[in-house]
């Protein structure tokens, strides 16, 4: 996460962030068995953290527990998810219709956290025109005239690593102000610009780091 | 990550394990330009980093530059595909081919990362028998008997949440030793085993609030 730009005081911590999808996946799943109530330290002790810190984590969201009961779980669930943007419907475009990309476009499983890809686009002239799982491709070309009239304002970056930072300047130039860099390239942005950078890639390397340094 | 096992001496920071990949990235890109050498304080000034820390995380690999030359480019790039494990053929399992699991068996690219999915396992009658991208999906049933007949050590978990901790206990009791983990849950394994967390949800939940925290 780049962040160099001015921000208001509602920033929150990532690994606050980090963790609050975790407490929303726990909350929902005892409430699929029926629980009704959920506490912090009934999540710290499931999820293997400190109560403390869970507390503190809750504590960003505007709900209160009560003493000995805890939370409603119903009415943590909805805070946990308004609180992180799932309810709210953030369009975004995705650049680069490749392996990655085209897999993005067919997990409908996103549109469920709040992130509905409108559009794909790649400098490939045989995909223009074609669609995945109903999601229209356009030519590269078609994005300025494409972004004027939507309020689209996150980009996903699937593009080869060789134009991840042509497309990433294009983007920020026409008026996208978050980009979510699947590439393995770090690439380089304006101030005010947020980047996300999701290399599934490097998880991959700490993963079999760990696995041959395992006895 | 959770690390509670034994380690030999080869463990690697974690966050030098996710920066190596971007300078691989930016190695085989000036590759791809002609640059035969390539030094680190070129890499730390492209990738906005500092150039001790970038001459720290090369010197966990097996490889020496010249003074004011650098690294030869291409021994540069094989030692990092081989110190990142992408050079080696790990085998693994996915678990739950429901949206973001039928989305990785499509993602052909992971491959080029050192990861073969060879079986999708699912416990939807209906799948067992079909494949996609030419992996063939199994009843999970059959996963027994199947794993040990393979020398499969990962998992890659895709299951929904309410299966995330279930699926999991069975991966290990059968063997598996790295599950890398794309639900939201926080799943419990026993020491020795690895978790590699990739929720990419909780990754939105980041961008939204920085988006939102932007002036």
């Amino acid at each position: 996460m780049i962040l160099e730009g001015k921000q208001t005081q509602n920033i929150v911590p990532e690994p606050t962030l980090r963790r609050l999808p975790w407490y929303l996946a726990y909350a929902k799943l005892t409430f699929a068995h029926g629980e009704k109530s959920i506490s912090s330290t009934q999540i710290a002790k499931n999820i293997a953290l400190d109560a403390a810190a869970v507390a503190k984590d809750l504590s960003y969201l505007d709900i209160s527990g009560k003493t000995r009961v805890g939370y409603d779980n119903q009415a943590l669930i909805a805070a946990l998810e308004n609180f992180l943007g799932f309810t709210k419907n953030h369009r975004a475009y995705l650049f680069g219709v490749g392996r990655l990309g085209g897999a993005l476009l067919q997990d409908t499983g996103l549109q469920q956290y709040g992130i509905e890809i409108v559009a794909g686009f790649d400098a490939k002239y045989e995909l223009a025109g074609t669609s995945i799982n109903h999601i229209p491709i356009h030519h590269i070309d078609k994005f300025d005239e494409l972004i004027l009239k939507s309020n689209v304002r996150i980009g996903i970056l699937t593009v080869p690593v060789e134009q991840a930072q042509e497309v990433s300047d294009l983007l920020v130039d026409k008026g996208i102000r978050a980009i979510w860099n699947f590439t393995p390239y770090r690439i380089r942005v304006p101030e005010k610009v947020v980047v996300q950078n999701t290399s599934i890639y490097a998880h991959l390397a700490v993963m079999f780091n760990r696995l041959n340094s395992f006895v």
